[in-house]
């Protein structure tokens, strides 16, 4: 007899990639610009030609001067110790820092928030049924790790405290259609403890769809399947999870809000009212905690009732059930909560022309436990920029505008220092900031972007001035030929770094610029030095690269006469999802009128480009200069514009009314996300308002645009 | 930071497909037939008004006769005793079938070939590095297993015996490709043992391929993700393979010939000229031998070298690498080799209208171990029509054509029974066969089918009358709801079954209907009536359920007066080969006379089966009886005319020009296979030649067509 599984010859080989790469290599070549580019070609958008050559050699001077050297003793010196927001690690790299500046000449500000946070005392697993099992919540780091007493066992921030036992129920990602296939089944989680694994979306969003159907307690385990040993050689011979690894993370609800739970929209500074706890709506219910794969492993194998469904398979060596039970577990968590110091790094490089005005980069500088990738890499990039520019205002190099680089704190217990910091800084960044380049992972090989469409020409640009380590050729045709499309992806935003108070509470254009890693050590203790050297960023290349990306990238910005803030491509790409929107269906309501507005704004937009394009086409005059001022102005509000006090419906701190973290995914955006789940929530009424206040907020960025000329 | 995993939300949930289903369902109900109908709706294709109402009573009366008990005794009774080719358990099952035919009022007829075949004498293999251990080559059958003694132990039919030692090197599925991959990585196999997975090929392919660049031996290991937990539950709590189960078989190259390797073309009586096997182009070369997973295992997880491809990664829990070494193995088989009696089971249905046409049923009878699923089950089938036929004989129905029923032996070790038999029975065959309908499994859930397009309108009608016990609908509504297409697939013939004899080597019109299986037990001792009983086929409706359909099948192509082959669509599939292959490059050969010779013979099938129809409408006169006959002759001629005595030029066995199995795939077909090895050899004389025999074959087809009417 036939074996059916033999009969399909699917399985691809590796060949066709590489066949397609080549092809990809060749239009590289012939790649064009999109039509609507902001200069000419050869011309650097936003400048005229004068300008251009002061700018170009700024640029090649400011890359000139970025050291991999430098980066690589920031990174060394500055991963040593564990650095937890609130621990001594923690407060050892705020002085580390500070020092590191002043030498460069500069004068960086640490700014205190003091913030509501847990600390976790007890982190206990208790497998209670069919065998007794204590369960181990730290990795076996090696004898000799330096300050391995400072890294906390495997914990989910935030989580409620509490002691809690019961059966347990395998729900795949917990995604509420994985809950929806429970439901199906007849399988109840209520008065269970649900296990699911990470992935799929953010971590926190698990728990809170476990809560509304009843379970009293969550664990989330990392499966070699997603990041273990399926993908490839685990830690120390490979860059991928071992059985011992634990993803820590926070589960704070930062799709409602994040930043202090006790103070949404406002800083936690002295005299800021803060919430009664039990009112926070980040705050998740139910007792949470992380496990490795070494360690679920017997869970998972004990359980009994239905086989899981097919995608629901991990890649432990036996056959997924869904429960409940018959394991049986005990979670205990003594987790205490009160109020920390949250320690952000500010430094300022000030504008000779409009010192106002800012261009704000920024990265956590607090990590999980070492922390070497995550975010170690991204503040080691920001400092080297921080250094570089340092050096150069000291031979007379200066910016037009100000260059704002912040290290903020507590980013992974929910983006705590740069909410708190944005919500401080409302006024002037609503005023008078340019733009915000995030930078969270730095030190991968993959060259990866987000960002609003305005910015995407010049994540475009900026990544062809840069070469790219491994591959040797620019970032942008390295990015480009591994795209497989017409043009690299810039990834809308979402949520889960610091980019979010800026774009989605203040409607600051914003970018988040990185290397990718290929590995899986993700918030474990193996995110450390010796994981850098040998797997993520030998020789700290990439992390130069970044340096030299997100400093060039800032002084364009900086720089430019015009701003280079393309709404034209931003006002597009509204259309486009507006009308897949509408294709998807309303509920009866016409979006039609939205989208007349939205194209309004297109040419609108275009018209004002195109305007300030010809006044810089050849030098500016001084009449030409003030009438600049207004476009650029013009250019700086059109994204304020797109965000209403009121916030969204469904959660009022986010205020844009086109990009929001999915409710359910956390990470991944929600375009349109008032839209969206109006319709989602099957109510009519809604839509009518979401539809009429989008075409309301187009509406004013359209008028932003053509009072400018 | 952001888990880049997790930003994905990809991973599809359930809800999908079945929304996808009930839409499907919906549109079942409104599914019409293709617009080249045999018949008018509601009217059987090939039967006039009257006879139709004969043939219902006849077919109702056949179905209701059908008795799943009757099945399910024969079932039991016959997978009690291990059945491999040439041992005594197979001889005991013979003495059964014949004493069971008989008593149907029967005549069945043993016929004996004489036939080179291996014997396992010793088959041992041992890690030597870095451990030595000895390694499991049987299952651990359960205390008290009946004839436990009788299962031979894990092995490949037809390897080569000898002893071998050397490191391994994991080869993925041993396709070309995967080979190729090695070779692009520098690792070379010379000398080395290649260790590939079961799966993506016939068995057969891999030790050639791996030969060919210099191995010295080869391990083929079932893989967990492939058949084992990674799919489901294994035995005995669920259907899916055991660490200790072994999946057996032969590496024959039935791709170059199947049958006896030393009588290619004739059959194994006495005699006919044996070649030396040296000679022989069907014998494998290297020490080849099967492993089970949880034997594989330390082997694998002991390997060093590069890291494995993502798509190379296996179920195992441990990241799969390359080699070569340091694993090292020793494999010492000691396989006899030497002639043994392969007894084909044959009876008759003699036909009362034309007794010298025959339609074939077949199924071979003999099995690795028990063998309840492969292939008890379609030898009982098979036999559950003949004894319901010998009934209705007795009661004086006789079908118009003879019916013949074959229970056929060896075909585990490469076809042997059905190779043989057909080759005896070229003449009659060649002259007078309508079709053959091969089962191989059909105790499983999920119908299948395989066949020549001329066929397919047959099977779509066939499936309509028959009720799929687990859906309780038709089988083909059952089978359409599940294709998700237009309308469910009939696969085209490659090989790895007794059709290929027929449609191959012969030209008769085939098909191959079945029940798959959702499990992993393919070829172990675990394929019993226990693993039968409990997942497979529980209360055997399946097997009582393919018992209609073949029979019905069969019964239309006896007694039809318009014999249902419909050319027409043949004709129109072999247009969009051609031209899907011209579509791929043909080194410059134009195929464009070709397709115009296709689409004529598609004009004169069509012509010719709509005169058929016009003579049916409404009854058969005299003078149309003769003319009938013509056309039936063309009918059963057509698919004579695709095959030319020479063969391909690959391999002269295989004589048919539009279907063969692939050179490298084994099961999957290879349509037009001269000329697509032509092309893959970049001879563009070959493919001149090979699309110069196409035309020929396909204006045969078409004279004969045309002849007709």
């Amino acid at each position: 007899m036939t074996d059916d599984k033999a009969r399909s010859t699917s399985k691809g080989g590796h060949a066709p990639l590489l066949l397609r790469m080549s092809i990809l290599s060749a239009l590289a070549l012939t790649a064009v610009l999109p039509s609507q580019a902001l200069a000419a070609p050869g011309q650097m958008a936003g400048f005229s030609p004068e300008k251009e050559k002061w700018q170009r050699s700024y640029e090649k001077a400011f890359a000139g001067m970025v050291s991999k050297e430098s980066v690589a003793k920031f990174s060394k010196d500055l991963s040593v110790r564990p650095g937890v927001v609130g621990t001594p690690g923690n407060a050892a790299n705020v002085d580390y820092a500070v020092r590191e500046l002043k030498k460069a000449g500069l004068k960086p500000e640490v700014k205190t928030y003091d913030v509501y946070m847990s600390v976790p005392k007890k982190i206990a697993v208790t497998q209670t049924y069919p065998q007794k099992r204590e369960l181990q919540v730290m990795e076996n780091l090696p004898k000799g790790t330096r300050y391995a007493s400072d890294v906390i066992p495997g914990y989910n921030a935030y989580s409620a405290s509490g002691t809690v036992e019961a059966e347990i129920v395998y729900a795949n990602y917990g995604r509420p259609e994985d809950f929806a296939e429970l439901e199906k089944r007849g399988i109840s989680v209520e008065g269970k403890i649900v296990i699911t694994r990470y992935g799929a979306n953010f971590r926190g969003v698990k728990p809170e769809q476990a809560e509304k159907r009843g379970a009293i307690g969550m664990l989330i385990y990392s499966d070699p399947a997603d990041d273990g040993y399926s993908k490839g050689i685990v830690y120390p011979d490979g860059p991928w999870r071992p059985a011992d690894a634990i993803q820590r993370g926070s589960i704070l609800y930062i799709f409602r809000y994040p930043g202090d739970p006790l103070t949404p929209g406002e800083p936690s500074t002295e005299g800021t009212k803060r919430l009664d706890p039990a009112e926070a709506a980040s705050l998740p219910g139910i007792p949470t905690t992380p496990l490795s794969y070494g360690e679920a492993r017997p869970l998972l194998e004990a359980m009994e009732g239905e086989e899981a469904p097919a995608s629901w398979q991990g890649g432990l060596p036996f056959t997924y059930k869904i429960g409940p039970g018959k394991t049986k577990v005990r979670i205990d968590l003594n987790i205490e909560y009160k109020n920390q110091p949250v320690n952000d790094v500010i430094v300022r490089i000030p504008g000779a022309k409009h010192p106002e005005q800012t261009v704000v980069i920024g990265a956590h500088r607090d990590a999980w436990a070492y922390g070497t990738s995550d975010n170690t890499s991204g503040w080691t990039t920001t400092l080297e920029i921080a250094r570089v520019l340092g050096e150069m205002v000291k031979k007379g190099w200066q910016p037009d505008r100000t260059i704002v680089l912040a290290g903020w704190d507590g980013e992974e217990y929910g983006l705590l220092g740069s909410v708190e910091w944005a919500e401080e800084h409302r006024k002037e960044l609503t005023e008078n900031a340019v733009a915000y380049i995030n930078m969270d992972g730095t030190g991968g090989q993959f060259f990866g972007a987000g960002g609003v469409p305005s910015l995407k020409q010049l994540i475009y640009d900026v990544t062809k001035e840069v070469k790219e380590p491994r591959s040797g050729s620019s970032i942008y045709d390295d990015w480009f030929v591994r795209s497989g499309r017409k043009e690299p992806s810039v990834e809308q935003l979402g949520s889960g770094s610091d980019y979010t108070p800026f774009i989605q509470h203040l409607g600051i254009p914003s970018m988040d610029l990185g290397f990718g890693v290929s590995g899986g050590l993700y918030h474990s203790a193996y995110d450390n030095q010796d994981l850098m050297d040998r797997f993520i960023d030998p020789g700290y290349e990439h992390q130069a690269a970044g340096s030299q990306l997100v400093g060039i990238a800032a002084l364009r910005l900086a720089n430019a006469e015009v701003i280079p803030l393309q709404y034209s491509a931003y006002a597009a790409d509204v259309v486009s999802l507006l009308e897949e929107f509408a294709s998807k269906g309303t509920l009866g309501v016409d979006l039609a009128l939205v989208i007349a507005q939205a194209r309004e704004w297109q040419a609108a937009s275009t018209e004002l480009e195109s305007l300030a394009q010809r006044m810089i086409a050849d030098g500016v005059t001084a009449e030409e200069q003030s009438r600049l001022e207004q476009v650029n102005q013009a250019l700086m509000k059109q994204e304020r514009d797109l965000i209403v006090s009121e916030g969204l419906p469904s959660r009022p701190w986010y205020k844009h009314q086109i990009w929001a973290p999915g409710l359910t995914t956390g990470y991944a955006a929600q375009p349109l996300p008032a839209l969206a789940e109006a319709v989602q929530a099957g109510d009519a009424a809604a839509v009518k308002q979401a539809a009429d206040r989008l075409a309301a907020v187009l509406k004013k960025a359209t008028e932003t645009a053509r009072a400018a000329q």
